[in-house]
């Protein structure tokens, strides 16, 4: 796995069980994944993926910031990629995302490829004077997205874009009118085999995820079909393996519509470690690895997972355990080893149960004595 | 942890998820818990477990083989032992484990010190003319257990016994006569707080569990209740702490008799990995670092637990993982990472549902799978 972080880590419990060697080509020391890096290195270093990749089968990813150039490389010296670099490109690059999904007929918010303020000006006229600007490339948790009322409020994206000297465009996309945001995630195994597991409800902070409710509530029925058949198109359109994570708008007048992608293990799948029979980090070894996938249904009516986010002003999450887990037994904590730091993700709580409202209240309340 | 088998393993998911560092002093490289491996050393040795010792907040254990004066060696030191040595004790010496409990007035078989054949012979006469004679101290999984039905039967053992020179007796028992084996578990905090699972029905083959059905059928009311009274009456009576296995016959008179202890996470709780809320690894860890213990209910009607013993005549379990998961997707495969060897406990799988019938076959024919 290239990148140590908390997908990483998290993957370990699955790969412990299974009696699968993992192994973890980590950014740094004391990352989240520590427990199982074997090498620390620069994932953008083509000499030391290379040789990284040699001591493993497949190779697998905590993020999708690899490089083309380096994920060729890896096909060409033999070894596994999973997901491959040309499923890979949709996750990178936000542009060809928006149009490879045009071409697949699925539904997505109104977009344009735009070079310039002019661009953005027509776009806007276009779409009530109102749209979102994306950065194609970097950006996640909000970061590299902003919404605009203005043909110029993102000139200084556009300055960046010229002195990049690629020539490169942005992402405009129309500021679609949602109601709630949810996400479908899928397994597809390198031959084909692919699993999906319910649709989900998630719940946006300033543009972060702060809770997951699974199944999506209201959402049985057309919805949920509508959810699965959309990212079992995109996984197969594209040749996705491995997990993949489809975040949807559903709109006033309950359309679906593709937000983003992300090929790998994903926030909005957390629940799916006490929620699941099995989780999507034991789905996605067994994706990348072409074995025959596991079950994907529910352990629970409702399973909430919410995020703690930042963490207690002072001290360690594992301070707060002693009260915490008193008030709440049944309360899963996935703690990730990361320093507190604002606005940070370093870990979460799952919660199962009959009753949605005590689910939700349990799975904050828990959450909340982790936050100051 | 001192002892790198998969108990110890087995902790590891448990505390990457909750972001406690596990650090394991193995018997040799290569070990079932090499990924948290932090050194490798002679459990008997003084020195080699002191040193470890400083490397750590608290010592628990794998098995139960640390020899006393190591384990006050450890206290002295000021490191925290759970279970302590006091405890540990009863685990180590079958005697001094039946006196206990009988002081205790928790049922037990007939039982006595033996120090020759004649004591033998006079037992026999006394219980039907036969009995199980047991060797008090290094004996599990059926090893130093003999069913016997004649005051010579074991001489060799005597024999071994006056050659030690310290001037030890054999433990003789009635043979019970059963109806059927269950398992109680519980965890004791240091601070008193004690949780008990289910009481559960283990199926023995050759005198190594097989099986393990949760909860036990038919055991619902008295005989839950009286089994979880034991437990937590031995937990209390020689201050356990950490989770504590109490063996058990059912008796056609319907009576419980306490079989054997173990003080530390137990193959009779390993359907709890997937089968409650919180599972055996987990709570032994929140139990050994007195945090408040998690739930212990069942996720499912019926869990299944099958031992993989002994595993395939070639090759290793993971060959068998495509045709094992495509016909079994929603069971749970742990794998030891040993080498399969006959006999030999490699790994288990866990099943869980609403129909026992159902639950139990899907259980045995995925084990069947890895095993020739």
């Amino acid at each position: 796995m290239i990148g140590g972080g908390q997908l990483a880590r998290m993957m370990i419990p699955a790969a412990v069980n299974l009696g699968i060697e993992i192994r973890v080509l980590a950014e740094t020391d004391g990352m989240s994944a520590e427990l199982a890096a074997s090498g620390v290195g620069d994932y953008r270093d083509r000499a030391t993926v290379l040789a990284f990749a040699e001591t493993v089968d497949v190779i697998t990813f905590d993020h999708e910031h690899v490089p083309q150039e380096i994920l060729h490389a890896l096909l060409e010296q033999g070894t596994p990629v999973h997901p491959g670099p040309d499923a890979l490109l949709y996750a990178q690059d936000k542009l060809l995302m928006r149009a490879k999904l045009s071409e697949l007929g699925l539904p997505v918010p109104d977009w344009a490829a735009i070079e310039n303020a002019e661009q953005l000006g027509e776009f806007l006229e276009a779409h009530g004077g109102r749209a979102v600007v994306k950065t194609p490339r970097g950006g996640y948790d909000g970061k590299g997205v902003r919404v605009v009322h203005a043909a110029h409020e993102v000139d200084d994206w556009f300055l960046a874009l010229a002195e990049d000297g690629r020539g490169g465009a942005l992402l405009v996309e129309e500021l679609v009118e949602f109601t709630r945001e949810l996400a479908q995630l899928v397994a597809r195994r390198p031959s084909g085999e692919i699993a999906a597991w319910p649709v989900v409800e998630t719940v946006q902070a300033g543009g972060v995820c702060s809770e997951v409710i699974a199944p999506a509530p209201h959402a049985a029925g057309r919805v949920a079909d509508v959810a699965a058949d959309i990212a079992i198109t995109i996984a197969e359109g594209i040749g996705v393996t491995g997990v993949l994570a489809v975040e949807l708008f559903e709109t006033t007048d309950q359309r679906l519509l593709v937000n983003e992608l992300a090929m790998r293990p994903h926030n909005s799948g957390h629940w799916s470690q006490d929620g699941s029979t099995t989780s999507q980090f034991e789905q996605h070894l067994r994706a990348v690895l072409d074995l025959p996938l596991g079950g994907t249904g529910t352990r629970d009516a409702w399973t909430v997972m919410v995020n703690i986010l930042g963490g207690p002003a002072s001290g360690s999450l594992a301070d707060r355990y002693a009260e915490a887990f008193a008030a709440h037994p049944t309360v899963k904590v996935h703690n990730y080893g990361k320093d507190p730091r604002p606005g940070r993700k370093i870990g979460h709580v799952n919660v199962g149960g009959d009753d949605l409202d005590d689910v939700t209240y349990q799975a904050r309340a828990a959450a909340a004595f982790f936050q100051d």
